[in-house]
């Protein structure tokens, strides 16, 4: 069982919390527990051996902990995803294999493409593609399109895995999902588009990729996971897009398994990740 | 004000723990707890922005833990180490530089040397370096020496920063304090002497270097920290060696880092290190 | 155009070589020269931007090179392997997932399995799965099995992708093609059969990968490409495990990278790797 | 012996600068070539186990290269550096060990610093200090009596070891030396002032360090190394100041290592550098 807790920091927090925890013989195995003595605010997350009433659990804790409290336990255990891609297929494919031998802690429900591309290997996986392209129409149409689609699924999170399109502040604060992208150098150097090519004329030693929540700040959002390798004068902009897709597939893979395990919280611009 | 303890693991340790901060109004910072379900242990650090009664906190921590229960209030904030070594300077350098500026979170309060090729290094930095060779003398001569000066200080620490001689199993026996290593290689790859030699000779791409523990079985005690760095056919065991003194310092430094801020817990052959 | 020369080493090597290249009008985008000085062994390679006479080209190199010379322009471009796996299909679904984007390098021409848990994946890519099961037959029967399968195929590289069976010294030495693993530890440390419970009962903070040819020295053969990942005291064997996978993949991709640009030698024990 | 090679690129390079070798029977033992294939630059850097008449070669290799060429042979064996700084020690203090231990490639003729915070450190090693203030004076004034104080000495290098002063244009204009700077953030993110304060607010996973050519344009200098560490939402800005002092020290030494081995070559905004 893992439980979630944020709120408030003040005095016998982790008190209250074990308390109940010890009062139902639950055996805490590990509990990592973060203030942000700045804010102050307090973050925990706990798993336990063991099952037992939830709703009275859940009521237990509530009564114990300030009003402001958010409290989930056991959050939804097999998520749903939709991804959506432009033309790459690294990111794209390692979640669909991921999901395909049960080791994403997700479910992939659709795949949304604004090319074709990648409809191939997404019904390989049996997993439905949806072609919205973005061509000879408004911004507005084309997600007024990708929103009409999106009804027709169940999802927890809204996966941009090198979706190349930027969503209006419109569609993102109208989205009530969380939405994760992955960005392709190491934020926040190189934002916005072409990061490779910027990296190649300032010509820097490492590149990177950033995984984070999406708000209406391109590239601006909270980051869950950044990663870097070594690259040197050899590298082209187009070997460092080959080297590149390697580190992106990889941070990707790693946000996401903390999100499906329910590590990560948001506070403000930042997230705390108990990994 | 840091807390650690450590006992056989059951239901409520937290709740136990977190109540008798929250009953002394002190605010949990931050908290890291582990179980060890197989052996069934139970650690935890916390750190508090408080001070109190130490002694009347320790009493009441003790009423509510395992009578096995190993609690520690403020270990020792002024840590004491002594440093052994033979010819090698990095090692020894990089901790009298932060003894210096006061960022070793320990005192140095004698450097011992089987030759005398550091004792400029250490009396620059006003640290007392004493000089007992291994030649000409039995190894029990040898160690009945290192005793009789060890004798003169009082430390908490025994540091072995590139010392090349192996300590008989009489020795360690009889020696009170932890003595910590620095192996020139990612153990337990290439144990005892020459590892670079070794791992030529393998043509590894990968050198590491190991901070350990040292109980009587050579380069087989509770390891504290390992890191590592590509090398590639282009090394010679002599290009080896430079290399790995960089990470060996590297390795030896973090190592310090976590013992003098209590971050490192011992548990059969093992460490719990709770960054 | 890639040349690839490696000879007893001697003056004038390097200016024999590129003199042919520019009487030929070929102009050096980049020379990677190694010179193993303890066995005086000279290890070349070289791109240029042009295509030429490739017979004329080689029987000039012949020319001007000591006669132990082995002399390679333009290796096989369109690389062919058969990956050899059990039960795990991480390592696999990678090398087929950029086999169906043609940028592994290489066509995976089939698989054998001696489970047929693999049997769908390697379908849904369109490569022949072939299943040949170790059980109820003595290690010669299956191995002559495999030989009977590979027969059917065209191939330069057997890659074995968590392949859990170790082949017999007469099987290694009677195939004529190179034979790449996947080594689930940093070795040589961990060698043989669980390396992850060794390493969890060792308590080191490191894990790794090792990708190695194959000799009849049982994890002895020449590496190719070795990297780690940190881990810590909360990971169980089952984690590392899980965490292994992602540097398997990681570690075998990148081999065979390096195999399918021809920019591995092989020189006794060892590799020279010219990323 | 070193010799290093700049020049247009053309056919024949390799070569031309082979055959002189050879027929000077002086054995490559190895040789990095790398062409900028976008400006069509050339850059050669080779060593010889052999030494000849130094003055008969490099005219030798004039003759076969065109007249852009930049030929060097042997530079500057013992190199001399100048370090500035402002209360930081640990750049320092690494620099002026190595520089003991005869390991830094490179002579301190002295250090300037606008606080006199590192005398103590710089005069135990013997190495002069100079306390230029910026107090109370304009930054004219200030810099005419840097160079008052750097006319005093013979060196190759000005190493900016946290000088947390902005060096004029002016100044850099009329400084006829390569001017090497720490910068304390993976470049370009987080330029200018307080990079560590910029990572905490942005909530970054990862914090770096960037040595590089200074130049008119702050912290846009050609970059020689760049390294980074992983960090989490528990660090402050004062305890990734703490972590990031490790990775400046690595990068610093790093960077001055291929300096003062001759392995740089600085092309535009960029740089080559042979490892």
């Amino acid at each position: 069982m893992i439980i979630l807790i944020q709120c408030k920091d003040k005095v016998g927090l982790v008190a209250a919390v074990s308390q109940v925890m010890a009062f139902n013989e639950l055996n805490i195995l590990s509990m990592r527990e973060h203030v942000d003595t700045i804010e102050g605010q307090f973050f925990l997350r706990l798993s336990t051996d063991d099952h037992t009433n939830v709703n009275k659990l859940h009521t237990e804790l509530k009564n114990v902990l300030p009003a402001d409290a958010v409290i989930v336990i056991n959050p939804q255990p097999e998520k749903k995803i939709v991804v959506m891609v432009t033309k790459e297929y690294h990111c794209l494919a390692d979640i669909l294999v991921r999901h395909h031998f049960n080791t994403l802690g997700a479910k992939v429900v659709a795949v949304i493409g604004n090319y074709d591309v990648l409809q191939e290997i997404s019904e390989k996986f049996d997993v439905p593609f949806i072609h919205v392209t973005h061509e000879n129409k408004t911004k507005e149409t084309f997600e007024a399109e990708l929103k009409d689609n999106l009804k027709n699924y169940q999802y927890d999170f809204l996966v941009l895995a090198k979706f190349m399109r930027i969503l209006s502040p419109e569609f993102l604060a109208n989205h009530p999902r969380n939405i994760i992208n992955i960005h392709h150098s190491f934020l926040p150097a190189f934002t916005g588009a072409s990061p490779y090519k910027q990296a190649f004329v300032r010509g820097v030693k490492l590149i990177g990729a950033t995984a984070h929540f999406v708000t209406e700040h391109l590239d601006e959002g909270p980051i869950i996971e950044q990663q870097i390798i070594s690259i040197n004068h050899s590298y082209t902009p187009v070997s460092m897009v080959s080297a590149g897709k390697e580190i992106e597939k990889s941070v990707l893979a790693k946000a996401l398994k903390m999100l499906m395990e329910d590590r990560v919280f948001v506070f403000g611009n930042k997230t705390i990740v108990f990994e």
